[in-house]
Order: structure tokens, then sequence, then C-alpha cells
């Protein structure tokens, strides 16, 4: 095995010319004599020297690779976004790299410098923190083409896709009310701080829903949806049914979940916020021994493999997640190629599966 | 906003310097005079330059970021290995950057390629094609730093980590073998040439499995397990109750499936050998109207959430997944800091989750 990387530093020693004049003859820009040109090139194939993008980043300014901030690609819902995104990136023969934020502004921050310093030519990111995220407004500043998913972020006028997520949340959780369901759990991941910001929330919710929904995370606006649908039958919440989970994991979800379940005052259906809440929740509801719909109805946010096969099947509210994706991607692309206005706010709408996850409440006459 | 990144070439121009000076001031390498280097900063700050690794990469030949090359990032497999890989990666201050070859070879050669002008330091890569793989080899020629994941390549000696595929399912298929089945199907995906394939295989292992498992895919492998499991019992294989499935995705699995389960012969037992399979499996055994166990006993390659809740729990063959995600990004650290010496070759040991998805096949006396 040879050494690893041969620089351009080593190159240009080796030629006996400038690291300047080797950059121009191994970049093909500028001028460079012929017989210069020859002995650089000769002594870059005999050394094993890869011209590389950086190189060329920093001579043109463009890599034709995008860059992509995930909030957590071990979710099912990313995982179909990047294949969204994928599919728009190689219809253009374009490049992507991908990074993970496990949802945390620290890393998202590392991801974010990593991929500038690799010269993306624009970013797709998911960002951690709805209400701030400097080292994105900084990002935008500096004019990096940009688009936000699944969130947008207070205050940054930037391209955005994301999913309607209070008023299809609204719609499922009127149908567990219509099929007469008063007692009607709902699982989300709200954060570590949930406790103190719920109170808060309902407060505001229940004077009109003056909370601004649509700067606060997903699993909130879906909450927020949970509420209006409550507030549209004139039904009273009562904040025991919130089952609000720390972490986004779906071992918590059903902690979580199985000791609402073993209330003597359990709920009669229940309303799962993201993936990982419904596999936690469903987990829980199988421990508890009971039966889907016949002893508790469900509605799933996101649509997982498992909801078509188990029991008579789940009802779930189908995100267009790939769809999401390839729109996020048209949108970076405009932008990297000069498209100028308004920022754009694309907001999709999820599809409603009924698969027979929901039946009257138990003990209900059906007759 | 300001105009997009701002180059070196463009700081060297406006400082009245040569691109090697501004490199060195910039990247706080070689002689610079003060006067020199003060204005190059002055610029840099005007313009708004970042310094960026790719100039960094050029002159230290050190990026701290290393490259990982996903078959399937939307495969739950993927995800857990990138969460193990990840944690690695963190834990040593690193950063990586993450692309798809969504196991086609062509996308794989574009993200080595990508990765490599990227400047990482080292590789992780799931090889699409155990066979050959040119660009792999040429990349560990040229020094770069690498460990193959889940699969290994012929004639390539670099260190892997990848799971005891071969063992496992020849466990995991003798249970159903105890439990007196002896109808049993499998379904894996083998790629588009299967039918081509799979006499010459069966044969092959026929004569005491000569054919170099070792070489071949993962899903070939749990198929040669399947096989073992059955020669060890002296039985004959049926190759009807193969099925190969020729895209790797749940819905076509589902499709194939189904046409086996219709068979008035139907198995009375079934491997999977992966999750996307075990999917489609689920659904396809669902949509018949047959219940695990009772019409058909049930063991999975992969654990999957569902499997702990479905029916009475599902049978898994668990592989290590964290782990080894874990066990590659340490390979490839050691590598990076200079580590000498023979190839590794790590094999994890899946670990077997009995749940309750096998019983005798049905109509047998269990007095």
């Amino acid at each position: 095995m040879k050494a690893a990387k041969v620089t351009i530093v080593e190159v240009a020693a080796k030629a006996g010319v400038s690291v300047a004049t080797a950059s121009r003859v191994l970049g093909n820009y500028g001028y460079a004599g012929a017989k210069t040109k020859e002995r650089v090139e000769a002594v870059a194939s005999e050394l094993g020297y890869r011209p590389n993008k950086l190189a060329r980043g920093l001579i043109t300014g463009q890599t034709r690779t995008i860059g992509v901030i995930a909030g957590d690609i071990s979710s099912p819902f990313y995982a179909a976004v990047l294949r969204g995104i994928s599919d728009g990136v190689e219809a253009r023969g374009m490049s992507m790299l991908i990074t993970n934020s496990d949802e945390t502004v620290a890393r998202e921050i590392a991801a974010t410098k990593l991929l500038r310093e690799n010269q993306v030519d624009g970013l797709i990111v998911s960002p951690c923190d709805v209400m701030d995220s400097p080292h994105l407004k900084e990002a935008a500043a500096a004019g990096i083409p940009m688009v936000l998913i699944d969130r947008k972020v207070t205050g940054l006028q930037i391209d955005s896709v994301s999913v309607e997520n209070i008023e299809s949340s609204r719609d499922g959780v009127a149908r567990l009310l219509w099929a007469g369901h008063r007692r009607i759990g709902v699982v989300a991941e709200l954060g570590r701080t949930a406790s103190q910001d719920l109170p808060k929330f309902l407060a505001s919710a229940g004077q009109g829903g003056r909370t601004n929904l649509n700067a606060v995370s997903t699993s909130w606006q879906r909450l927020g949806g949970y509420l209006a649908a409550h507030r549209d039958a004139q039904l009273e919440i009562d904040p025991a049914l919130i089952v609000h989970v720390g972490e986004h994991s779906a071992s918590a979800a059903q902690q979580s979940v199985r000791a609402l379940l073993e209330t003597p005052d359990r709920p009669t259906a229940l309303f799962c916020a993201d993936g990982l809440m419904s596999s936690g929740a469903m987990a829980a509801i199988v421990a508890c021994g009971l039966s889907v719909p016949d002893d508790l109805s469900l509605v799933c946010f996101d649509d997982l493999d498992w909801m078509a096969f188990v029991g008579s099947g789940i009802d779930a509210i189908a995100q267009p997640r790939r769809r999401l994706g390839k729109a996020a991607t048209a949108l970076l692309i405009a932008r990297i190629k000069g498209a100028k206005g308004r920022a754009r706010n694309l907001k999709l709408r999820p599809r409603y599966l009924s698969r027979g996850s929901i039946a009257p409440p138990p003990g209900t006459s059906t007759a």
C-alpha cells in the first residue's frame, strides 16, 4: 500500500513550481506554460495525486453536491424523505451528502459547519430548534441556498416544505369523536420541558388557539390538532390523557402509554403523533392484552409497514414523505441555479388511510 | 443576501498576494510576513471568506471526517448500523458523511468518488458487488483506510465486520425442523438473475456445500443456512419452496409470498431472510387470512419493532446492528491512525429471540 493522500503541496514541491501553478495545471484553469503543465502532470501521475473536489470547489465555487441534515435517519419518516431527495438529486446528475443531527442542536451546528466546509452548493435541513437556530440564519445570510423540511424556523424567511399537521390531526381525532369516543388519549414526544410548557399551551389553545402553532414543532402542532378537534366538539380536555414522552424512542413511548392504559379510567381511543410513538403505543396495547379496535380505537400519524397487517389494520395519517423530499430538492436546485424572489413555503396534505382501527367505545350499544 | 461562496482565489487577488500565500495565512501553515498576514486576514473577513475543510484537506491531508456508503438507508438494518457508526465517530470528536448506494454498483462508484474527492480520512462501505468491486480495490490500493460492513469482497484483503449469517440461519431453520415442519418456505432477495443462479447453487450445496458461501451476498448465505439445516436433517429441498424476490422491497416480497401461500400444497412454516422480506411476508400471511403460529410458523432474520407485538410475537434472529457499526468505526479509526498488520475480519453472532411464532405443523397430534 502507498501512503495516504498525496497533497497538491507535495506535487508542487516535487515539480519545482508554486502551489498556485500546480493548482492551475491540475484544476484546468488560468495560464500555465506547456512545459510546466507537462512536468506537473507527470509528477501528479507519478505520486498518484487525485484532483479533488476540494480543489475544484476552491476555484469554481460549485461542487454539484447538496448537503442534507436529517433529524433522525433511523426513523422511517426520514428514510422515505431521503429517498425522495435522492431521486431528485440523481435525476439532475448531482450528488448528496447526508448527515444526522439526531435532533440535537449541537450536532446540527456541527453538521452545518461540516457541509459548508465541504462546499456543498446548498443545504436541506430539518431544523431541531424551530424557535431560533442562529447557525441557519447565519448560513442563509451568507447566501447559502437552503430549504427547510418538515419544520420552519421563526424569523427565517427561506423556502420550506412541510406537512399539514394541524388540520390532518384535527380530522383524525374528529373521526374518533364521531365514533362516540369521549376519552381519547394522545401520545407525543414533546421534549424534556413538556411538563412546564404544557399548561401554557393548553391555556392559550383554550382561548381560541392564539399560540402560533406554525412556529412550534410538528408534535406540538399535532397536539394542537387534537385540542382543536375537542374544541370543535365543545369538549373539555383532560390533561391526564396527554402522554408526553420525554425522548423520541419507541420504548419510552411504550412505558408511558402502558402507564396510561393501566389506570382505572383508561381512554377508549388513542391518537399517536408519530411513527415511533405508534410503535411504542402498539407494543403497550399488546402488553396490556387489549385488542384494537374492540377494546381501544387507534389513529396514528405517519404510516408504517406494520399498520397494514396488525389486527384488522391500523388507521394512519399517511405523510407524502417521498414527495416532500422531491419538492425540497426541486426548490433547492432552483435557488442554486439563481432563482430569486420570496421564500416559498409548501405545505403538503397527508392522506387518511381508513383500515378498521376505529370502533365505537366498548360497552356502547350499536343497535 | 451576499453572493455565494467566496473562494481563496478572490481573497488572494484582492489582497494582492498569490493563492499559495493566502492559503498559508488562512490555513495557518508555513511562513507569511506579519503585514501580509494582516492584509490577507482583513480581506478574508471583509469578503466573508470561510476557511474550509477543502483547503485544510489539501494541506494537511486530514479532515477528521469519515465517509460511509450504506446499501439502503431506508432499511432498519442500516439505520441501526449508522447509529452505531455515529456513536463511535462522535465519541472521537470526528464527523461523518453518509451516502447511499441503493444497492446499485453505479451509485456506489459515484459515492466512492464523491467521498474521496471530499478528502474523507477513511471509508466504511457495504459493498453491492461482493464478487468484484474494482473501484474499492483501487481505493484500497491508493491507501485509503477502508472497512467493509455486512459483506466482504472476493480478493479484497481489508478489514471487515459482518454477521454470522450461515450458522444463525441454519440454527433458525433447524428450530422449525425440530418442531416437526417438513415443508418450510424461504423468502430471500436473490437478485434479478436468481432463476439462473439457483440451480447451480442448489447443486453445489447438495454436494456438501462446496460453493464458497463466504463470497456470496448475505441473502445467499442465509439461503445457504436454510439448505444446510435440511442437509443436516437429511431432507430433500423442494425448489418450489424457495421464493426468490427480484427486488429488495416489501411489496415485491408480499406478492411472491402470497403466490406461495395460495398454492394447494403450501408450506407449514416460513423463514424470511431479511427485514423487508419479513414485512412483505407478514402482510401476505395476513392477507391470506392465516394465523401465526397456528396455520404457519415463522422465523425472521433481523428483528423489527413490530415483531414484538404482532400476534403472540415473531421469532427473530436479531443482528447486533449497532455493535456492528461501532466495531467498524473502531477498526477504521485504528487504520487512519496508522495501524498496520493483516486485515481483520470480525464476525458478530446474532441472538435468537424466541417469542412464540413456532408451533407444530397444523394437524399434527401434540399428544
